[in-house]
């Protein structure tokens, strides 16, 4: 009985086209992560909840695909208590950092610290479908952990650069640090609402300066401690400006100065290092506040608008949950499909990213294709891509495949080109012709190599 | 609280030494898929049972690993019925052929035909774990569809040649035809045993020629059937010379000698076309009996004691289930996890494929690390990978991690360095040691690199 075939909602297929841009993302993360000393691992797709429950938040725990336990799920079932854990031992992965996490406190001693690993592997969340959000999409994180030093930060923000660099992306990377906050809210005298406090803040570019002391208040902050967070927000100039003018609101905040103090290394390693990339100090900047505990990244797009294309911070205390206590650590996470969403609306992906072969070699009959058999062999051997079209059929049909797949290249060798032992190659879009010796395969990749 | 972190049985975590194997496999698999004009796609993990349920037999379904129903799954069920099909509607994709072909039936009016399409991606297999065979594993598809020409076996035979030659192994490709065994079972009256004859004859290299004829009569067969399956038993000597003797035997199966035709068409092929590895006519083959129709394919390693590690064949009716009937393909899977076996087994990685940097900078302070920087930098857009230690500690420290890492090389630079403009950097497998000017990063380049 034939079905009317379709996949699950909020998951995609990718097809070649789509692939060869993907492709394109990840060669250009892997190969920046490679440059810097960072090596590959990979986890599994599924991990036990245990592992998982509990790391995202009480939203996120609902988010979590779970997966029937195999044999039958429900044999040894009690039906008057919860069966969704009775049932279920297994989830699939919701973001690659709580596996790391539990990657680095299981292999502990094989691991080499400070250790720097990054990861390309798809994540899934049961998400209300919607343009741009997806049930399954790839992550690629890259982390060092075993170092309080900057450098790792800086390392990062590096990192960064020569991404967006390569994909020829103008990006702002926005930094902050999460101690500064807490001074913020230590300074008001409402060390309780950091959160609150931020929310707030982070609406300010939205909303505007009234709105943001509107909810402060609203969320039970005291005028006084309104007051004094407004010179935050009015907070103008280049970075090392609004540190200065931070350093003389913090006082009296040991988390806050300690959080200024790094961010002033940071910059100053930022400028020292020559990095390209436009780095903005942005103090309402929040993201991830549940275990980040200093420095805070976010990447946007400065051509495109879409939310940030990257993003992080470190962690000092991310394994503990697993029972490794003081291994700080920090990273960011690259969003493939946001940036190919960004490449895409900007017409940014490099052209020639096709997928199909250099050339096709029409099917001409038995012996004549026999007597390609060497020259194709040569030319995969030496690179180059390839194909010798399957069937010996109107050449109309072959020349029209060789078009839809965009492969620029053409050889129509018949009868008269075996006996004069050429091979004829036309270029497709210039109609230029040429013949080659059979033998001179170097000829031929030369012709047809760009 | 601490959790001691574990996964599931039957999943693996893959550290950074394994990955660099595994993609090196993955990175020769996919040059000779691209070099034959084969494009990648990618489909989700999870697909709709409906498309998944009944396409690998009873046996199969069991093995389905399904995933939970998001939200509340069990708010709406009705208790007095089978709960598992209430509850779940998705499930992990079991291999990449069925999700292959809803993609084609799917995306018909996207694709060009004949379709040359590749996909590495894991499968999902609620299996028993036990040595060599996991839950979660990686499979790498070729497939061409929509063309009956034998040249698409041909180009199967080649891409397995081409990717055991690079891998250095040596292997045999065995090479039946489905319509081989139909004639077996219709020239000994017993049309309907196709499977039982199958099963039994591949057994003769274990348990011998007596025990196969008893299993035959066992399973219902005449002792007259068996007498003129005896002469397929014995067949021995080369390729041509067990088709022509077939020939004989198949007289009067229209199927059988369809089935000799195709096989003495591609044999011819592989001889024309020069095919290197050793290709063996072997009539007990038979795997993935269910939907393959011609040619049938298993690749054995010569030199390591494993069962197939890459097979396939020819399916005429693979999209019919999705409602596109004859749709023509035939396609191998090359089982990454048992060629990764082999290859550690036989010690044939190459060396280097080391998944760290070439270099690491010891780290001396704040001031040393900013005379680095334009080095480091330098490098790494030079293709090197170049690593800064992150913190400032001991040297004994800093060097400790280069050898765990296997980084070859070291630079020690300190103030004498600095003073004078230089770099000095050390092989640390031979003990030599250089020093360049700051700015000769191509000597630099030239030195660590092999």
């Amino acid at each position: 009985m034939a079905q009317k075939p379709s996949i699950p909602k909020g998951t995609r297929d990718f097809g070649q086209q789509e692939m060869a841009e993907r492709n394109y993302i990840f060669d250009t993360v892997r190969s920046v992560f490679v440059s810097h000393g960072y090596a590959q691992i990979e986890t599994p797709s599924m991990e036990n909840l245990s592992t998982l429950l509990g790391k995202y938040g009480d939203e996120g725990d609902k988010l979590l695909f779970r997966i029937l336990n195999s044999g039958d799920a429900f044999a040894q079932v009690d039906f008057d208590k919860p069966l969704t854990a009775q049932v279920c031992e297994k989830g699939l992965r919701y973001d690659l950092t709580v596996p790391f996490a539990r990657y680095v406190v299981q292999h502990q001693n094989e691991i080499s610290f400070p250790f720097k690993r990054f990861q390309i592997q798809p994540v899934w969340r049961a998400d209300r479908p919607q343009k741009g959000r997806y049930r399954e999409f790839y992550q690629c994180d890259v982390d060092a952990i075993g170092s309080r030093s900057q450098l790792c930060e800086l390392e990062l923000v590096q990192m960064i650069d020569e991404v967006f660099g390569k994909l020829g992306l103008n990006v702002v990377v926005k930094i902050n640090n999460r101690k500064v906050l807490t001074g913020l809210a230590e300074i008001c005298g409402a060390a309780d609402k950091v959160v609150d406090i931020t929310v707030a803040i982070d609406k300010l570019d939205k909303v505007g300066l009234d709105a943001v002391k509107a909810e402060m208040l609203e969320k039970g902050l005291s005028a006084e401690a309104v007051a004094k967070l407004e010179p935050v927000l009015l907070l103008q100039g280049d970075n090392a400006g609004k540190l200065s003018k931070m350093r003389t609101l913090m006082e009296g905040s040991p988390a806050g100065l300690a959080g200024l103090d790094e961010l002033e290394e940071l910059f100053g390693l930022i400028g020292d290092a020559g990095v390209g990339v436009e780095c903005e100090l942005d103090l309402s900047l929040a993201r991830g506040l549940n275990y980040y505990t200093g420095a805070i990244f976010e990447v946007k797009s400065l051509d495109w608008e879409i939310g940030s294309i990257s993003g992080g911070g470190r962690y000092d205390n991310l394994t503990g949950i697993f029972g490794l206590p003081d291994m700080s650590g920090v990273g960011i996470s690259f969003g493939a499909d946001r940036i190919y969403d960004v490449l895409k609306g900007l017409d940014k992906f490099p052209k020639g990213l096709e997928s199909s072969a250099r050339i096709l070699f029409a099917n001409m009959g038995r012996n004549e294709t026999a007597y390609l058999f060497p020259v194709v062999s040569a030319l995969r051997a030496g690179g180059v891509s390839a194909e010798i079209y399957p069937d010996n059929c109107k050449l109309k049909k072959q020349f029209d495949y060789a078009e839809r797949k965009g492969i620029p290249f053409l050889s129509i060798t018949g009868g008269d080109e075996m006996a004069a032992g050429t091979i004829q190659v036309k270029d497709l879009a210039s109609g230029e012709q040429k013949v080659f010796s059979k033998e001179d395969v170097r000829g031929i990749i030369s012709f047809i190599s760009e």
